[in-house]
């Protein structure tokens, strides 16, 4: 007879914990080895190259629904989703492998689709596409991408070096990309339950394009390069500004103060977000696949970052003991929350 | 009104062809891009550095089955089956990247076991793991493996050297773990059967090991730097003989002629496909799964290679004019065929 043994949920041990926890006894061998399990990218040196490798893999029904997602588009997002992560560590992607296990029913048109997708990303941002496997799925599709990247040494930058009154600063504008993706599932549910309604999407567009058809913000690296500004710390906002602020302030041992009124949303959000009855500011704090840039710079470099056309600064970086803290508009300040398990990065 | 397009199914364009048609648009742009697909890994110049980059994705269902595959192997397996490929370019894998998507229901003590694998295997082989990403998915469990080697550029061993009588080399012997997969599918099937009886699994320890906790062949490599032997081509035979050496045929531009009975199979392969109604020669054939190297010396490297410990000499390269055929035991002559689509890699 066995003896049953009380396991453990997923979901106990949370988003963040579960590669830490799954990885504890793993130590790193090589001397090419640089860093491993822990940024949004290992690093790996030879000589004087710092290579940034990232891996990333997206999966039906999780992290996209073919229902209202083009093929197409889905390639080019896989892309995006990978070189963000590069860009991420101040890095310059260089090569892609992309594999994918799908359906034998799906067409070779349908895949066709896909890989031009990937193509018009490749092209847009100048990598090359090395290598891929293709298998058959008993279900779903499942996409798998890894990129290879490189910087210069001195250039790397981490999830692990915001200091204490350094600038917290973002690119862009964030929650659309969650925005689009609610009003994709309203009219998913829409037709479903009548199928003669064509759904109405053209005053969405914007939203619906970020979360469609989303970039990876190449520019702000360039942007970087050309003042001269090398981050203490940076990430891609994929989980939502939050969680990855957490990642921050974890690895960097130090604690954050953001205001509210200063994150940026753009207004078809706002009104987007409104008409389906959620705060524009969840979306921004919780929605996640923005692919913008969340990043830490002293406060000496403040003139610099204000002159920057698309950065706005949020917030700064304070002691840890000083907790996550999020400054309301009527100048309240709530604790900030992390999603706990949702299917996405760790 | 749209009008139907007849599509293509994926079978029509057949295993092998279908990664190249799909990216058969896709041209490499950045000077670090030395090699693309086509080969069993991408190849990055990065100075003297060669790297050398792997993708695979292993699918439940279609790679694996968790009914008798204990978490603890499979995670061994993932690792033995991408570092397979580096060993493949006579280069040596460093580090790997580990990503996968499982159900929420799956508990932590189960991925524990999955990780514990993945230790001793990083641990024999020597390699760090650098990265991964957990996800959750709403069916079966997908691994995506990724491996990054080195070499130095005059080692490395490609596909496409193979030279007219060139001799075909493979190491160990072939078809067990093809045969161990087919005795735990009887196995299951009686089982399902009836729940009563249970599995006998005692007389099938070797093909069962090879199916369940593979090898990957760096012992070859090794014996190659200390002998100073370069093949000329070399594969990993992971779909099966005919698969592999015909990979070597289209890339360097040649024909095959191999010899059946020189065919290396084990002994136990051999009793347990009788027992199964399979010629053993089908499963060392089209099997796959075996993780051996299949490479080509020059004739004037015979007398080391048949000096070698567990290394085969199984025929040798045609022009391609000749085709690629199979001599029987009775001297008769048949064209060798590869299988078509089947989920496995491109």
């Amino acid at each position: 007879m066995t003896i049953k043994r009380k396991l453990t949920e997923l979901s106990k041990l949370g988003e963040f914990r579960l590669i830490e926890h799954l990885t504890r006894n793993f130590k790193l061998r090589n001397k090419s080895s640089f860093k491993g399990i822990g940024d949004d990218a290992a690093v790996i040196r030879h000589g004087k190259n710092m290579l940034i490798l990232t891996t990333d893999l997206l999966v039906e029904g999780i992290h996209f629904n073919l229902v209202y997602t083009p093929l197409k588009h889905l390639g080019y997002k896989s892309v995006v989703a990978g070189i963000s992560d590069i860009y991420a560590m101040n890095a310059r992607p260089e090569q892609i492998t992309i594999s994918i296990a799908v359906s034998n029913k799906i067409s070779v048109e349908s895949l066709e689709e896909f890989y031009t997708g990937i193509k018009l990303a490749c092209d847009r941002y100048q990598i090359d596409l090395v290598g891929g496997d293709t298998s058959s799925s008993m279900t779903g599709m499942t996409i798998s991408i890894n990129v290879l990247g490189t910087a210069k040494p001195e250039e790397l930058v981490y999830r692990s070096g915001a200091c204490i009154k350094d600038l917290i600063c973002v690119s862009g504008n964030l929650g659309a990309a969650y925005a689009g993706l609610q009003v994709l599932e309203r009219e998913r549910r829409i037709f479903q339950s009548d199928k003669m309604i064509q759904p109405d999407l053209t005053r969405y567009d914007y939203v619906l394009e970020r979360q469609l058809k989303p970039e990876a913000r190449k520019d702000i690296i360039d942007m970087f390069k050309e003042k001269e500004i090398i981050p203490t710390s940076m990430i891609d906002i994929s989980d939502g500004l939050t969680s990855d602020l957490f990642h921050i302030c974890k690895q960097s041992e130090v604690g954050c103060r953001i205001y509210m009124e200063k994150i940026p949303i753009d207004e078809e959000t706002e009104r987007t977000a409104r008409e389906l009855n959620v705060e524009p500011v969840i979306c921004a704090l919780n929605g996640g696949e923005d692919y913008e840039l969340l990043f830490t710079v002293p406060l000496n470099k403040s003139e610099i970052i204000t002159s920057m056309t698309g950065i706005s600064v949020i917030g700064h970086i304070t002691d840890a003991d000083w907790g996550k803290k999020m400054v309301t508009r009527d100048g309240g300040e709530v604790e900030l929350k992390a999603q706990g398990w949702n299917g996405g990065d760790p």
